[in-house]
């Protein structure tokens, strides 16, 4: 069982799951001889951005798993159908929609929520040994759900975010873009991928070694037990 | 000047831009060195189609440009924008928006049209020696606009899909997905893409080829001139 679950939240860098890193996600995990599902919660955007004008769209609503399958070709299940049990880590890609649909992180810092269904996900993998990967401005997520005990993460080199969520009681750690942040104790790899990228060479570089160390650290952990 | 367009018809494969197809062509322009411009004609999509049950949404309406520009993290252009002296080459990724937005292929194959704005464009990009690629089904519009020169091209496999574009003058060549076919007198390369695909490192060999092909090309023929 070489098989990673990835969820996405959207399809579009300014309110869904950033595409590159998505895409970029799901080539590394493939090339590396193994194999994933994509999922998404089914539920409406925070809002819908304007990609060309940056502004959001008035009126417009979107459904993230509906949007999130455009990035997945059609093959995505509900979020609420990934059992973590039947995989060996779970994949969080980047985007403003990790920030605004899978918490509310872009909305809302000091109060920061993240979506139940996903919390009680990656809380159950966690359980089961498996590993958690995050890029971009997914590891707020992180910060917030392991916080207490303590959790090494990167979001790149930000003071003010990196602030703003160490105060869940992680340590954010600074990392170039091409580099991962792994916490050994809590098995967890989080990569900066366009918190810091310039170009998507750079991005995939990051997101590569992120891809890399999770089925890693997937197949040491399937092997020790 | 090492510089590719890649002109974009929206953002999911099923109404839009094959949404793999267009950052692995963007991922392989920008690790071969050379740089791009994204553009997307600004006009409203043929139709929009739900991904996850594969149904046009009645009543929705989504527009090529900014649909496009998810794809490009907003760094977009209208297509009426585009300067063909100033890129070494264009390219067209493919999904249905090839099919739908730039051509009516999708609709009407018996009557095929090109969208008037790309066919000026890809038109004086070839008069002025640049080099043209297509993937996937967007190869439909070079069977149209270069048929009456014999084209030689590729759709993959699809004896039917290729009959019908073969209508036009050229010649389809049967290709395996991670190949390229190059029509050498024409200055076009094509490969089959997600019209073969079943894995995205699958698409990922022939796009990369694609693109190297392209460059290479590209840079012939500024040392020639």
């Amino acid at each position: 069982m070489n098989k990673v679950a990835v969820v996405l939240s959207g399809c579009g860098v300014f309110d869904g799951a950033e595409i590159h890193e998505s895409v970029l996600t799901l080539l590394a995990i493939d090339q590396a001889g193994a194999s994933y599902d994509c999922f998404a919660p089914d539920i409406n955007q925070a809002h819908v951005i304007d990609h060309v004008a940056g502004k959001p769209v008035e009126e417009a609503s979107r459904n993230v798993l509906q949007e999130s399958a455009r990035i997945a070709r059609g093959e995505i299940k509900a979020l609420s159908e990934l059992d973590p049990a039947a995989y060996q880590a779970i994949i969080l890609p980047g985007g403003f929609g990790a920030a605004k649909n899978l918490c509310n992180f872009a909305f809302d810092a000091e109060n920061l929520t993240v979506n139940e269904e996903l919390e009680a996900k990656l809380l159950k993998a966690h359980e089961l040994g498996k590993t958690l990967a995050f890029a971009c401005i997914a590891p707020a997520v992180a910060a917030k759900l392991f916080g207490p005990q303590g959790i090494r993460f990167t979001i790149g080199t930000d003071a003010g975010t990196a602030q703003a969520l160490e105060k869940w009681g992680g340590s954010h750690v600074d990392c170039p873009v091409e580099d991962i942040v792994v916490d050994d104790n809590l098995n967890i790899v989080t990569t900066p991928a366009y918190m810091l990228a310039q170009r998507i060479s750079e991005a995939n570089a990051g997101l590569s070694k992120m891809v890399e160390a999770t089925l890693a650290r997937s197949l040491a952990t399937t092997a020790a037990s």
